[in-house]
């Protein structure tokens, strides 16, 4: 059983930074995660202009390099659909999947924010806490720097 | 149904130089085309360093990045087995796969070779043709320079 948790919030909220802090620790306690990071606005920059698997991808084929620790996958994809893609290449071989952004899908989420009057814009799915350095009532609350509270409430989810 | 052929060869024949004039060709022709590209020797960069999508790989989560056009897949993976990766994340999106490398696989396979001697190499699975500027007997054979045979070629094998 894989717990998908959204992580929503405006783009200058700090989002990556608290993911970065808290996946870590939640590796060493020994889950297995992934993140699903939403690039709502068109193509994006993945791969090194000039290596094989650069060239292959832009002569029209999409590519997978697969070595024996590592693989990668770079499609074109019209399917920007976040159950989808779930399903499709992620659920079962992981304990927690992340995701930053895809707030309209309306997974379970914990909002990040700097400012607490934007909480209204992140109310399409059930908040399960709110990150912000100002207090709010009403949801578990975690200030941006308690990273250790944060680990622990995400790894209590997970294995309830 | 998915067609699947490897092009194998020392890793001095060109075979990605070949890989990116033939697939714009039949791409052109309207198959959709995957390449897996075999990379036998441990950890591979793919990502660019300080993207916030290389922060959270490096910080231990495999990451999908996902946008209206394109999706990128980067995890660890143990399992570097072709017929994994093609049946788990390529087979049915496609008309035809195409690996480089991989030849212990023992997939249906064109060889490119510089040293027509080295054939002997490539002979863990079926033949279908040899791609060398120095004229091979007993099977298809195409110069380097011949592309638009060889995507003849292969375009037929497909559309058997």
């Amino acid at each position: 059983m894989t717990r998908l948790i959204s992580f929503v919030g405006t783009s200058d909220s700090g989002k990556t930074t608290i993911l970065t802090k808290i996946i870590p620790k939640l590796v060493e306690r020994g889950l297995r995660v992934a993140v699903i990071k939403h690039h709502a606005h068109g193509d994006f920059e993945i791969d090194k202009k000039g290596k094989d698997s650069w060239k292959l991808y832009n002569s029209g084929a999409d590519v997978i390099i697969s070595s024996p620790v590592k693989m990668a996958l770079i499609r074109r994809s019209q399917n920007d659909n976040l159950d989808y893609i779930f399903g499709r290449y992620l659920n079962g071989d992981y304990d927690l999947v992340l995701t930053e952004g895809f707030s309209k899908a309306g997974k379970d989420r914990i909002v990040v924010l700097n400012n607490p009057e934007k909480l209204g814009y992140f109310m399409h799915g059930k908040i399960l806490a709110v990150i912000c350095d100002v207090r709010i009532n009403g949801y578990p609350w975690f200030r941006r720097d308690e990273i250790d509270r944060i680990v622990d409430f995400i790894y209590d989810l997970v294995n309830k």
